[in-house]
């Protein structure tokens, strides 16, 4: 798999109405969108810094996966996902046949419009670990 | 502060040793640099991808930081390092006046020869986050 870059970081928080000053009026950083992603219960909040993303995660609901990681660990990193530019689909198989634990077998859409899957992190030492690329 | 980039992400991990088959092989990020940070008490490995460097942290004592982390939250993403384009000590100075409670009060030597501070969890919405520029 080629990876080109962290296309985003995952911050779990428990308000972006209550994160986002921080990161604009401390970091100086820019949301540039919000949207809410009903599947996931997530409502969702992008920065750019550098060629990466901070990408905000509020639950919305309690049955959140965020909201649970929230409850577990506080807010904070989520996950880190990487850009990848042959193939979210073809870096799956790859990752698979070296062991990875997937917890997406297949790509389907996330936030963005992205083609995104995720392998677990038990099999990532720990990091939550999300392969994304654009739709071609 | 200006911030131009994400400088690294520093991620813990129990044996380097046991992470950089991951990382190197699955991934296919290659691992340029490994030094040990005596008065951090740590082994690091780095790694580049895009502009951000992942930085691997192995506590070399039971009373390293980054030890007790594991041993508290489990290996996984431990800070968040940007890069500042005006200078760490100014940034210090800004986000001290908006409220941020500070780990360094001054910018300190870290790995690679950089310039560095940490911000504190507590007002950094559970994101260890570290400022650091390389010296003139």
């Amino acid at each position: 798999m080629k990876i080109s870059h962290i296309e985003h970081l995952g911050i779990a928080v428990k308000s972006i109405e209550e994160a986002l000053p921080y990161y604009e009026n401390v970091l100086g950083l820019k949301c540039y969108n919000i949207e809410t992603v009903e599947d996931q219960k997530v409502k969702t909040a992008f920065l750019k810094v550098g060629d990466t993303k901070i990408e905000l995660l509020e639950p919305t609901s309690p049955e959140s996966t965020i909201a649970k990681f929230i409850e577990n660990k506080g807010a904070g990193v989520h996950h880190v996902a990487f850009a990848i530019e042959d193939g979210v689909a073809n870096a799956l198989a790859e990752v698979e046949a070296a062991g990875v634990r997937l917890i997406d077998k297949a790509p389907r859409k996330g936030a963005e419009g992205l083609n995104i899957a995720f392998l677990h992190p038990k099999s990532t030492l720990g990091v939550l670990t999300e392969l994304c690329e654009k739709p071609e």
